[in-house]
């Protein structure tokens, strides 16, 4: 079976439910855009390359509803869903970029039924470099990891996160069909449990051997000498280096200085947003308090409990080991420019 | 309300279960020793000082049951519930302790009924002096935090674990009521949540301002400049200092030494074992994986996904910078010896 969260279908958008996971695979499929940018809003989708391909799919599918005669008319309406979507997540910058790529192709568009055609094409672009991207990262990474390596991640960034068979997770399967690959250690990563959830799903279908860990257990098993090397995805990743990814990110990331162990994140180059300077400037959502206190809409926490929900932190570039791309392995001193990303390989 | 996990009544051990909170208050009492044992065993009761405590009371318990007209037959009874009790949970050593404190009571009494009327009297002094000593921590402990300290700890320290106040939550509670203590972050401690239920329940009720936080999010925290000082608990300390506590309490110790931030643990003088020389030397017990997996009960990763749960983590006497007992506040470096713990105060 190949994994794929997100899917174009003859004028609907396909949308493999992640929060159902892995109890249930259910796939709802959306005519409206409204309920592509809810599922966004609600993480039915997640995962930063598969937020910017569903946003971009959900465009192309409102620009089919548009009613309008001029481009001037298609490109005011189109706009306003534009801005719907970058409101359901803040952090991600895939998203964005999904939506500037689209709103750049409608302003080229003579007519809105050019439009619409294009809009699509664009957005099966997006996905179909993602996936391309997905492999050549797989190769740069596996190339980092030592023989028999015991690899730990966190969150999921496999093929339910991507257009392809994922950042972080991608390199994994890479390194195991390559023969490199001993044992995954998947954080489960709360308050989500997306490491717990999806990352031990898609392990398990491919056979990679893995345990799941508490978040706590990391520092314990790399003072056992356990780790070898973590790999974490990214939610954007600003021009000095500075990394936003999925809460907990930035902890694996002292604990691996602290034992000298390897840190890497694996990302395409559309989540390196060289117009943030720095960690400081990436803004972080964060999300109702209930998920922390509340397990599968089961209450875990006494009435009234309070709890602070950061859902990303972030990583200084001098704790990243390298940033691994589908352009190539970058290393600090890290200085993403929009022109000038190969340039710094 | 007083909260007070174990209590003797008349005959029978009353035992708070402290897997059914925050949503059931529920008391079991037992009149066989064999179900306090079992209480102990499956985390009805928890936390070093409160496992010493019933294990005391669970013998003066079995002392009363056994049918013996010699101290020869009462004593070869009492040592084999005494070996079960010491199999119930291996780590903290309070449990070693208090089982040799009464195996030395029985091994000096004259006759059986001696033996049983002492052998509860020594339970209850264990009991009396483990709720002193919590206060004299707390007052140690309060004195070495700055005003309006933010404090971080893990896992449940409090009233629940212990005969008193608590040993770390003790502290908390004192600096609270010293006006001197702004804001509490509970990790929430998975796999059991033992910080999202229990530590947030005893905060609830003395109104102490605080917020639960994922057990990843400790690492952005420090980093953001929030917390002023980490303190955790014990379930065992080494003649080194190298101490065993909860899984995820390394993680913490390791967070809080890149940020400069003064890592403490708060623990009484039953919870030192010098004849343990090192961290290499306490056994760690690993639990159910399905304390991973599941969640009070409920499925949440997919069906055979691999887990692996250490209960316990060991933070090197390095990264401590001082351990905090109702004898006083040990710096670094640390040597305990039987007889000499005050000298090396």
């Amino acid at each position: 079976m190949r994994i794929q969260p997100i899917e174009w279908r003859d004028g609907v958008v396909a949308i493999l439910d992640q929060t159902q996971l892995p109890q249930r695979v259910v796939i709802d499929e959306y005519d409206d855009w409204r309920g592509v940018a809810e599922a966004i809003r609600v993480m039915k989708v997640r995962g930063a390359p598969a937020i910017g391909i569903t946003a971009a799919y959900g465009l192309a599918l409102a620009a089919r509803a548009i009613q309008a005669e001029t481009m001037e008319a298609f490109r005011a309406q189109f706009g306003e869903v534009c801005r719907a979507f970058a409101q359901t997540r803040p952090t991600a910058v895939n998203l964005f970029g999904a939506i500037e790529r689209l709103q750049a192709v409608a302003a080229r568009c003579q007519t809105p039924d050019e439009a619409r055609a294009r809009l699509l094409d664009e957005a099966h672009a997006i996905q179909q470099e993602d996936h391309a991207a997905d492999h050549a990262m797989g190769q740069h990474g596996a190339s980092l990891l030592p023989d028999n390596a015991r690899v730990m991640t966190i969150c999921n960034t496999g093929a339910l996160a991507t257009g392809g068979i994922g950042t972080a997770l991608g390199i994994i399967r890479v390194a195991y069909q390559q023969g490199k690959l001993a044992h995954v250690y998947a954080c489960e990563t709360r308050p989500r449990l997306q490491g717990l959830k999806l990352t031990a799903w898609e392990l398990l279908q491919e056979g990679i051997p893995f345990e799941v860990v508490a978040d706590g257990a990391a520092g314990a098993l790399m003072a056992q000498g356990k780790v070898d090397a973590v790999i974490a995805g990214a939610d954007r990743i600003a021009a000095n280096g500075d990394t936003a990814n999925k809460i907990g990110t930035y902890t694996l990331a002292v604990l691996a200085h602290y034992h000298r162990a390897p840190f890497y994140i694996a990302a395409p180059v559309s989540t390196i947003d060289p117009r943030t300077p720095d960690g400081a400037s990436i803004p972080i959502e964060y999300r109702d308090p209930a998920e922390v206190t509340h397990i599968d809409g089961l209450q875990v926490a006494p009435t009234g409990a309070p709890a602070l929900n950061p859902a990303f932190d972030v990583t200084p570039a001098a704790l990243i080991h390298a940033i691994i791309t589908e352009r190539g392995v970058f290393r600090p001193p890290y200085a993403f420019s929009e022109g000038g990303l190969a340039a710094s390989e």
